[in-house]
């Protein structure tokens, strides 16, 4: 199923506004949207951020100093902001109906940050409204809802990504460190947390375009079996995997995760939760147990939250149909029922925050090519995506958390983490 | 209020069993009684040990060749055994009403590990009877509690546990380190992960005898409050840190961890969890974010579970009154309220094990002075607490869990944890 790239994501082109909202409001009801626009802030913790209409007039000024400037197009747009601040403000942005004065980056990270002092269920919450349900993952819907995104063309990707295809947080070790070897970082650190030796069989859920499965492979001699249900992707890596002479070594099979079949040393999914649905975190949770051997590693590795709440309803509506980022305790479900021992939790937050600003210098120097190809509200999209996302890690309003866990009968663990840090060093002493 | 120490952790002197019990029972019952046990078994995952009457009846026998023998004096006790699991076995042991044949924490071991596979749940209730309750936190609840075990002097305490009488799981960074060596280690790998600088202010909640509060004043040049509501502790912490020139530096402080006041660089609390009881989760969590500041750390070490289960009858009405070791998921209830970000997790789960071992050791070494001083009883009460937390340590049964996590608006963070494992090395980048 091919989409249609003149409207990508849902973004109409229009805008999001119903016909009403695009006639002259009275002067009485502007009053009243104003208003509640207002009391929306204050539930928004009362950002420093300046928000005012096109025709002049300022609609919220902080008490602060405002990092910068918010102008909606008209009173309709804000009308529908009160309604359904997230999605409406997400899809007005991208319409090219809300306007930021000042640095992207910065105005969301203080939106962000203050809504979350002030409680985001609270603030995210329409005052009338109700916070809309993402998709469900069954086998078929999952399908289209990964289709949505990643299958939106391989040279889309390429364009700004690093030169291996890394879709998720890279690890920086040394902040000077470039896109590419903070991602070849990752892809180490976790391929040393998964304990890998030659000959060993690995299982990857959701694999992307193929970057780790191809660098255990060839870095640590192990065999892949890598599942996605991206066809664009799965066509992509097996290329890779030609070109690389690998293909012997790793096998891209285009299925769900909850086909895996056979057992392994390690299972390993980096940046696939996120679109499981925590419905399905048993499901999930059964497959790894009876795919992981009594001696074998675990990682997830997934977008989280400190606390359990609703996913933005802009970023799961319009980019990642059906997503939703877990708290830790939430993720326990996966765990419990099968008696795993979490052995390590690591928080890669920042990291991520530092690879979407990556992205987005990449993104922003391409931007020509790909407003021509795929449209303004396309690339306003992508631009509030990005842009957001990594202000939301920085504001502590998403986390990224790095999970390993291992069999309870497994006591052949290392007993320190010092490996992580020293490649050069044997594994340490393991349990008895 | 001091103890009796003649019967001290509430073990009696006649053993656990009713009077009925102790008359000999007729056959039909007998027959009845050793059904019932073999069920008891069933539930219990089969372990691989053989169950015997002193009479030399056979009550149980395993189909894989066994790893040791249990002995019940008669009937009776396998009755008390059948209605109360794990009290009954604890108490009948202490009594020298039952006795393993083999290696005791081997044993043990087996035990855990099949009771834990086949559902810790099914095994640990009584065919009949139901879970006991424990005992509730309150301030008042807690003293007791902690100076049923803590209090019972200081002396006694000394004979087993290292120099520093540090009384909570070591960290062995090679397998040859001595208990000393190891419970330095420890001290100083939870100094790394607080990032502790000359100067800091550091409150620490439930300080033992004080090691750790005096190494990290000591090596790491921090001031440090310490909270303890155990008198014999606090007393031999003062002492301590008077001959050592530190009570400048270290106030040691008779009080309960809900009455701590002040703003800290640092939040530490190493072996009190155990003793907090889930429904003081909340509190603790406010107590922790009121006393944090914005780039502060903090630690909680605490014996856990993979999943939330009852804590073992035996222990928790014996040696630990009130304590009840939590899972990830539960602990998830003191910081998801205050948006804290969880930045690390380890599992030093085997470490405790081997500690547990030490502890033994020792105290074996001194037994014919302790069995001088609390009786027979106490001797064997105590065995089977050391021995059988090592051997559920082994089994996976228990975990734990040492949790690091930060202030939502700290972005100051390390972006590595490579400095836990390099004390030479500088601190590396923080976040932005």
């Amino acid at each position: 199923m091919k989409r249609d790239h003149s409207r990508p994501l849902g973004v109409p082109d229009v805008g999001p506004l119903g016909s009403d909202s695009r006639r002259q409001a009275p002067e009485f009801i502007g009053a009243l949207v104003r208003r509640l626009f207002k009391a929306l802030m204050s539930r928004a913790g009362e950002p420093p951020i300046e928000f005012a209409l096109a025709s002049g007039q300022v609609v919220y000024a902080p008490a602060a100093r405002p990092v910068g400037r918010v102008v909606f197009d008209d009173v309709g747009v804000l009308w529908d902001v009160v309604r359904s601040p997230e999605l409406a403000f997400g899809d007005a942005y991208s319409a090219g109906r809300v306007h930021v004065e000042g640095e992207l980056t910065e105005v969301l990270y203080h939106l962000f940050r203050s809504s979350e002092r002030a409680g985001a269920e609270r603030a995210k919450r329409s005052l009338f409204g109700t916070t809309p349900q993402p998709r469900r993952n069954s086998l078929d819907g999952s399908r289209e809802n990964i289709q949505h995104h990643y299958d939106l063309g391989n040279d889309f990707y390429a364009l700004w990504l690093d030169e291996r295809m890394v879709y998720t947080c890279a690890y920086y070790t040394d902040p000077a460190m470039s896109l590419e070897q903070a991602q070849v970082a990752k892809l180490e650190h976790v391929s040393r947390k998964l304990e890998l030796r030659p000959g060993m069989e690995v299982v990857e859920a959701g694999c992307g375009w193929g970057a780790l499965a191809l660098h255990m492979a060839r870095v640590h001699g192990v065999n892949v079996r890598a599942f996605n249900i991206s066809s664009e992707q799965i066509a992509f890596a097996r290329e890779q995997a030609e070109r690389q002479g690998l293909a012997g070594q790793v096998e891209f099979i285009q299925d769900d995760y909850r086909n895996i079949t056979g057992e392994y040393d390690a299972f390993v999914s980096v940046g696939m939760l996120e679109h499981v649905g925590v419905e399905n975190y048993p499901t999930l949770g059964s497959v790894i147990a009876r795919s992981l051997k009594t001696h074998g590693r675990a990682l997830l590795h997934s977008v989280g939250r400190s606390r359990p709440q609703p996913p933005n309803a802009w970023l799961e509506r319009r980019i990642f149909p059906g997503s939703y980022p877990p708290s830790l305790r939430e993720m326990m479900a996966i765990l419990e029922p099968y008696r795993f021992n979490v052995t390590d939790v690591e928080n890669l937050r920042l990291h991520y925050a530092k690879t979407l600003l990556a992205w987005l210098e990449r993104f922003e120097g391409k931007v020509d090519g790909i407003r021509a190809r795929y449209g303004e509200s396309f690339v306003r999209a992508w631009r509030l995506y990005l842009a957001g996302c990594s202000a939301a890690f920085r504001a502590s309003s998403i986390q990224l958390y790095q999970l390993v866990f291992t069999h309870p009968d497994d006591n052949r663990v290392p007993m320190t983490r010092a490996h992580l840090y020293d490649g050069t060093a044997p594994l340490p002493w393991r349990g008895f």
